[in-house]
């Protein structure tokens, strides 16, 4: 966690105003929530919200700069420090958005996910705050395959893999909060680990993808 | 399409508010929307609205009941008379939602990936109505697969291969949506196919998943 400024500071309740309304447009949405709802939570008065945040949109933008930084604390770095090999953090991470949701009694989700597509038409200068969260996202899983890619087939585009487990990650919730349970969750995250299992046996194999080359069957299926 | 109901008549009236309400939730979303906006639309007085709708939220699930039926006519009838092979059906589907996103300039999306995530905790009722269409299109894609069958893996859990490719739509609908462009988007769909082409190389090859097989690579690699 980033340590608190010094108590009663300006910068203090300021920070109070971003937390509150991360919390509350994760879980009641953008359109939904107050800004009155927004002040009392943060226990500051709305003049000082507006003193900060001269517009609601100047918050969000504020919000989505702070799960920048955090992405790595709050998130990341409590897997990371849990989990070594780089393949099964990107599947402790999938397993994370799981337990979150059971926590959560399927409420939540994915802060970023649920505000793309709230407001994806509505407040087209967030997006491209929208779109470098999911960029961070990204970075943190491509670098799990670079790690891994000594496992992987030789030329595996690490971008494009990283991007189909974030694909998979957002789908996945969506479905879970529809269905309020875990079967199409499941079902995806075993699918994608399949597709990985795949890769890795025949990436250990030395398969050049697209090469077409024929080599031992034997090694292929060494796993 | 379905055919329309007798001019004039008060099916017709409310078939009209239905397809109003379809858009207008499709586009906007569901708490953007106003009822006064969609009799405008429907060219429908107020009160007939709550003649047959005595709540926003009786029509809504109108509108979900009303896409479980034109599923077949609007979506998938237009792309599986142009595509007969079961596998590219699915890749020609994902094709159709980025026309779409082409078309629309990325606005729309998925009409029920967007109710899903803005009605999760609002609006319970609604959810088994978006589960019910969720199925209604994995039922789709898993007949695909059944069709395709005697080319995958014996044993191919085709639902779960359904769900995922639901998952991997929704996905990449929310990042081309965000980015405004395509390259998520391209990377989840080729890395899916590049998923399904490794089980239809080693199905071709009479693979038997988990099964651990020793098998002929020549046969594996001749895709």
């Amino acid at each position: 966690m980033v340590p608190p400024p010094p108590a009663g500071s300006e910068s203090q309740t300021r920070q109070r105003l971003i937390d509150a309304a991360m919390e509350l447009f994760w879980f009641q949405g953008y359109a939904n929530t107050g800004l009155a709802q927004i002040a009392r939570k943060a226990d500051a008065l709305p003049g000082s919200l507006y003193h900060f945040f001269p517009t609601k949109e100047d918050l969000l933008r504020a919000t989505l700069e702070e799960r920048l930084v955090r992405i790595w604390p709050d998130l990341l770095d409590p897997i990371w420090g849990k989990v070594d090999d780089p393949i099964e953090r990107v599947f402790a991470l999938l397993e994370g958005y799981r337990q979150g949701l059971i926590f959560m009694e399927f409420g939540g989700g994915c802060p970023i996910g649920n505000l793309a597509l709230e407001l994806a038409e509505t407040h087209p200068n967030t997006r491209p705050l929208l779109a470098a969260n999911f960029d961070n996202w990204t970075d943190a899983v491509e670098q799990c395959f670079k790690d891994a890619s000594d496992r992987l087939p030789e030329g595996t585009d690490t971008r494009q893999l990283a991007v189909f487990v974030l694909t998979t990650m957002e789908g996945a919730i969506m479905l879970a909060r529809t269905y309020r349970d875990f079967t199409a969750y499941d079902a995806a995250v075993t699918t994608l680990r399949d597709y990985i299992e795949r890769l890795i046996a025949h990436g250990t194999a030395g398969e050049v993808p697209g090469a077409r080359k024929v080599h031992s069957a034997s090694h292929k299926r060494a796993r």
